[in-house]
């Protein structure tokens, strides 16, 4: 067994002790679950996270637009500000993990063009624009002849071009990388535990089973080869597996489905670099379609969305109407190397937004226990159903489960409470019932 | 070193030793290398099978498609003759391969149906099918009726579709560990071997650099590892590297050219099972495609020929170009799973036959040393430029090979030789100069 708190921890040990204690514990390894480990343990806290897979999940397949201009949607005006708060926290989040880690993030902050290629095309951009535009964003039309002189491979069929320099991107594989580094990093360096025997930064290789509780608190997680994790606060983040997790509290519905992506990486020929050097996101005859470009000089090409039966199988389907839509935006594509094809479910929700908060105590009324207090189930977070905007949304739902673990609860994050969707009992914690609560077990 | 002729030779080995003899040395292990091997130990022969990545080029990208009937092009009356050799060879071959090495060679008799979708492609298969029956093929038109009920899953909107129930399949990533199985297996039963000190069935996982000689008669091959095989006589049948053999006879030129080819794999769900029964060879807009079941429940979608410089790349429009011509065909496709997209490049003649037979000895003035006799250089043959049909003529190849062992030679492969693109002094090894030189070193 491991001697918690003694030597450095590794990011990744074969031999895992059966007893891991830390002040929090995150399930789930994705960028989600890094991003709030690594905040965490920014926050002075010790962190362990669980996960026998960590970044393989819906993060493998991420393109990491960072563009909460082009994914606005109409009426999701509380996900808008989500995502520019998330926006604004990129730039300080990206320069923090690139140097706690040693690594480049691949955070990049290269425009993004909005390309239509026909007119109904055009028309549902500009249509998009408008209601952008009153939201205070910025994207300016350009003509296909200035388009095409910034992108020259740019198809001049295209019927339209927008400019959106505020969108960027980062390669999420990147980043899972450079946050492991970073947590194993952070945890030499921190010095006060709240927790006796404490670990901290450690990454366990297991999948986390379910919670567990003590007198209607959560105490940690128990993880599937028999090992617990004892934790003053835990936080499920492991996206679309947390419906699956034992012991949620009672009454909590967590509705996430899983809304599969098929994503593509290929090479570009030296004769065609770059093919790109904006994001270019189209929409094909109603389509949408993106081609984001890397530093290493590869593209992502991506944007199915199928609620098909296919699991994390590529769908050719997808991936015939992937190239089709992007050789229509840039022909040039049909000249590419394809290097990989790549399939993974993320978690959707009923309204598209993240589950992400406290669980209010009402629903809590377990079985074999009883609730103790009013407000809050103590001890757990939950942050999933990030759907198609977690790598957006990391720094954002970091800096909230940190604020969370702090007491403090921001108003603004109200509509977003994972206990939106369970039952009867919903409606009783409205927009009334927000973030004063202070939490109960600091 | 490992002592020759004793304990059972291992089909791979880490450690290689400097210098191994055998009857035969076979340089490359692709279908057509593992098969003529085979024969070659059949016949009594001890073989020695060299190549460093065995089964990973050109035939693991094929198809295995055994399609002499849909395979004719006009003028190519010669191909002809020897596909359909080799196509009769097939059901004796396979069953001694099974039998041989206990396992699954993946040859199935599933006949073929060709497909077209427009009236311009069904003129096309119609003018074909002329050409066909003029060489005695049965080629029967169905009606789309008649098709669909055979195959239900076939667009209602193709064109025409024929019958062509003498075109059949084996699967060559199977049939290639048969082949190393059988040759293993069968080197522990072979007894009377003519070289003293002798292996046999041995796979040396090494690239060979050259050719070996003494004077004028080639002796084996060099190793790029350092070692040697030497041999009575050597069979160059390492596809497209066969031209970048050291010490091949002077003057002969081997004009291959690497000939790419997209082939995808796919998984059929379920409920889609089976997507065709018959092998579905289409032509889409004037674009060959096909489409061909496997024993696993598998498909394998293939076609393109491209001579551009991606090398062993995937092509991202090939890819596209499939997919959309196989839904062309079969709108299923779109529900498979896509688990594989691999290209290979196979090596293409001027006249898309083989280079195979032995080299005429006027050809091998080399500067190092002088022709010995008349006739052919002494221990050499070569089988190469399969392009699109090695796996169908792999069982005429190793015939022919183990004739020409044997010292025979059929006039009707007369214009297959190597030489036949080399130099001025082509001419003189005309039809006039046939096999009825015998063999100098046996």
């Amino acid at each position: 067994m491991r001697t918690p708190g003694t030597t450095q921890p590794s990011s990744v040990d074969a031999s895992i002790p059966s007893t891991l204690r830390a002040d929090v514990a995150v399930i789930g390894g994705g960028v989600v679950g890094h991003g709030i480990a690594w905040e965490v343990q920014r926050s002075g806290r010790s962190v362990v996270l669980i996960d026998d897979a960590p970044g393989s999940g819906a993060s493998w397949a991420a393109a990491g637009m960072l563009a909460p201009v082009s994914e606005l949607h109409y009426q999701e005006e509380d996900l808008l500000e989500l995502m520019l708060e998330a926006s604004s926290r990129w730039p300080a989040f990206a320069a923090a993990v690139a140097d706690a880690s040693g690594t480049d993030s691949g955070y990049l902050t290269t425009p993004t063009l909005a390309v239509g290629a026909d007119a109904a095309d055009r028309r549902a951009l500009m249509d998009l624009r408008t209601v952008q535009q009153a939201s205070g964003l910025s994207v300016e039309p350009l003509t296909v002849r200035e388009a095409r002189k910034r992108e020259p491979l740019l198809s001049p069929a295209i019927a339209c071009a927008l400019d959106t320099p505020g969108d960027h991107q980062v390669d999420p594989r990147r980043l899972v990388a450079a946050l492991r580094l970073a947590l194993a990093g952070g945890a030499r360096e921190t010095h006060h535990l709240a927790v006796a025997g404490a670990v901290d930064g450690y990454a366990v290789p297991e999948r986390a089973s379910g919670l567990l509780w003590e007198d209607g608190i959560v105490t940690g997680a128990r993880l599937a080869g028999g090992g617990t994790v004892l934790a003053a606060e835990t936080v499920v983040a492991n996206g679309l597996q947390a419906g699956a997790l034992a012991d949620l509290p009672h009454g909590l519905e967590l509705p996430l489905r899983p809304v599969h992506g098929d994503i593509l990486r290929l090479a570009v020929p030296g004769h065609l670099q770059p093919l790109v050097t904006a994001t270019v996101r189209g929409l094909v005859h109603g389509v949408p379609v993106y081609i984001v470009p890397r530093r290493d000089g590869t593209v992502v090409i991506g944007a199915t969305q199928r609620e098909d039966a296919l699991s994390d199988a590529v769908s050719a389907g997808g991936v015939y109407q992937l190239l089709r839509d992007a050789q229509a935006l840039v022909p040039a594509v049909a000249e590419l190397e394809l290097l990989e094809c790549t399939a993974r479910a993320r978690p959707g929700t009923p309204d598209n937004a993240p589950l992400l908060g406290r669980v209010p105590v009402d629903l809590a009324l377990r079985s074999e226990g009883s609730a103790t207090e009013a407000g809050y189930v103590p001890g757990l977070i939950i942050a999933t159903g990030f759907f198609r905007h977690g790598v957006l949304l990391t720094p954002a739902a970091a800096a909230i489960c940190t604020d969370l673990l702090d007491g403090k609860a921001d108003p603004r994050w109200v509509p977003f409470r994972p206990g939106r969707f369970s039952g009867p009992g919903t409606a009783t914690h409205g927009l009334h019932d927000n973030g004063t609560h202070t939490k109960e077990t600091a």
